[in-house]
C-alpha cells in the first residue's frame, strides 16, 4: 500500500483565520496533515525570523482530522523551520502556505509571509506553494478556491517541482465558473507608492501609518498582474537563488581591483 | 559645478552600530548623506515591514558632518520607504546599508534586514548596496573594508546599475593586505541546519531559541563562499523578479487546465 503524503501547512494570517481552515480541508483529501502556524497575524513579515526573541509553542486541537496542529508565537518561516526540525518525523512530501487573504502577486511576493513561509520550505528541499485570494475580508469566500487548489497540489505531488522552484499561486475574486483557468506566469514589475499618514498619540507625541498604493508598471501580457485582471489564476515559479547571472559580465568589467 | 551626489545610509544593526558609522565615514567622502536607520536591531527581519503598528521617528545628531540623521521605530524597509517618502526632497543617486555586524553571503541574503533594506531601494529604482564583514563583534574591525567600500561606491556612482540589480558585498575578518581582492560571484547554495534550544522560564513554561549551523552545500569555485574562504571580497548581483524563468517549460507541460 503507497505511504499517504504527509502535507505541512502553514500561513501568515495566523491559525485561526477562515483562509489556513479552508487550505487545510482540502489537504485532508490528499494526504496527512500537520499544522504549524502564527498564534497571531503575521503579514508582510517577508523572511523573517526570531532570533532576538524566545518561541512559544502550544498544541491545539482545532480540527479533529488533523494529527498535529500547534501554533507558534513567531513568523511564518519560524512555523517552517519548527516543524521540520522539531515535530515532523520525516521530511513533508509537501508544504502548502494560505490561503492569503489578499494578493501576493507582482512585488508582494518578497513582503509577503505566506510566500516566505512557501520559500523557507523549498529551500529546506520540500515541494511548497503559497497560495493567495485577492479579497482582504477577513470573511471572504474560499470555496471557488477549493477545486483548483486540490488539482495543483496533486500536479506537485505527482511531478515534485524543479530543484530551488517553489510556486506563488494568486487566485481573483471571482466564482468558480467565472475563473478561466490556470495561467503560468512571470512577475509583474510593480511597486508600492508610498504615503505615510501621520498623527498624533494621546501623549502629543507624532507617529505615523505606513500606507501606500500598488502601481503596475507592466504591460506585459505574460505577468501575474494581466493573468488576474483578466479572470485567470496566475501561477508564478519563484525561485531563492537571487543572483543576477545576466548582470555579472557587466560588473566584471568595472576596474574594481585597480587602486589609482 | 557638478552636484554631489546625495546617498542614503541604513543598516540592520540599529543607529548607534560602529558597523553603520563607519559606512557614514567613509561616504561622507562621497557625497551629501542623510541616514535613516532602525532605532534598536533589526537583524534577520528580512523584508519585513510595519503595517499593523505604529512607526515612531526620531531626528538626531551624532555626527556633526551628516545633514539629516533619523532614527525609526521600524524595519530597515520602513526605514527607506519613510526616507524616500517623507525625508528626502529627492530620490538619492546611492543607497548602501550596512556595514553589518555579520556575514550576508549565500543563502543569507534572504533573511537579511540589511540586505532587504538594499532591496528595497532597488524596487523604488535607486542604485543600493548591502555591506557585510564576516565578524559578528560589536567591536569588529571596519577600517580594512573602507578603502574597498570607497572604491566599490564610486564605481557604482559612476556607472549605476543595471536595472533590477542590486549588489551584496561581503567583506572577509582579515587586514587589508590580506584581501586578494573583489570577485564578482553569484550566491552559494546553502541552507541552515535548525537547532531549537527548549528552556523553562521561571514561571515553568517552556519556550525556544532558535539557533542553527550554516552549511554550504556548493563545491563551486565561482560562488561567494568559496570568494570569501580564499581571502576576496564578495559581490554578488542581487535581483528582486524572483521568476523562474526556466520552470516555466516544465509547469506548461502540466495538466492543470484539464479537469477529470
Amino acid at each position: 500500500m503507497k505511504k499517504k503524503p504527509l502535507i505541512l501547512v502553514t500561513n501568515d494570517d495566523g491559525i485561526s483565520a477562515p483562509g489556513i481552515r479552508a487550505l487545510i480541508a482540502v489537504m485532508k483529501g490528499l494526504g496527512d496533515v500537520v499544522v504549524v502556524a502564527p498564534d497571531s497575524p503575521q503579514s508582510a513579515t517577508g523572511h523573517s525570523i526570531t532570533i532576538n526573541n524566545t518561541l512559544y509553542i502550544n498544541k491545539i486541537d482545532i480540527d479533529p482530522d488533523v494529527d498535529k496542529e500547534y501554533s507558534c508565537s513567531g513568523t511564518p518561516v519560524d512555523c517552517v523551520k519548527f516543524a521540520v526540525n522539531e515535530i515532523l518525523d520525516r521530511k513533508p512530501d509537501l508544504c502548502v502556505s494560505g490561503i492569503n487573504h489578499g494578493s501576493n502577486s507582482s512585488i508582494n511576493v518578497i513582503y509577503s509571509g505566506t510566500m516566505s513561509a512557501a520559500v523557507e520550505a523549498g529551500i529546506e528541499g520540500i515541494p511548497a506553494i503559497g497560495f493567495s485570494l485577492m479579497d482582504y475580508d477577513w470573511n471572504a469566500d474560499f470555496e471557488p478556491t477549493k477545486p483548483f487548489i486540490k488539482r495543483i497540489a496533486q500536479q506537485v505531488l505527482d511531478h515534485g517541482l524543479p530543484e530551488g522552484v517553489v510556486l506563488n499561486v494568486n487566485f481573483p475574486k471571482l466564482s468558480e465558473k467565472e475563473i478561466n483557468g490556470i495561467k503560468i506566469c512571470r512577475q509583474a514589475k510593480a511597486t508600492w507608492i508610498e504615503r505615510f499618514d501621520k498623527r498624533k498619540n494621546p501623549q502629543g507625541r507624532e507617529y505615523y501609518w505606513l500606507t501606500g498604493e500598488f502601481v503596475n508598471m507592466d504591460n506585459g501580457e505574460d505577468t501575474d498582474e494581466w493573468a488576474l485582471e483578466n479572470g485567470y489564476i496566475s501561477m508564478v515559479p519563484v525561485q531563492f537563488d537571487l543572483t543576477a547571472y545576466h548582470a555579472m559580465q557587466t560588473l566584471n568589467t568595472w576596474k574594481l581591483n585597480e587602486t589609482n
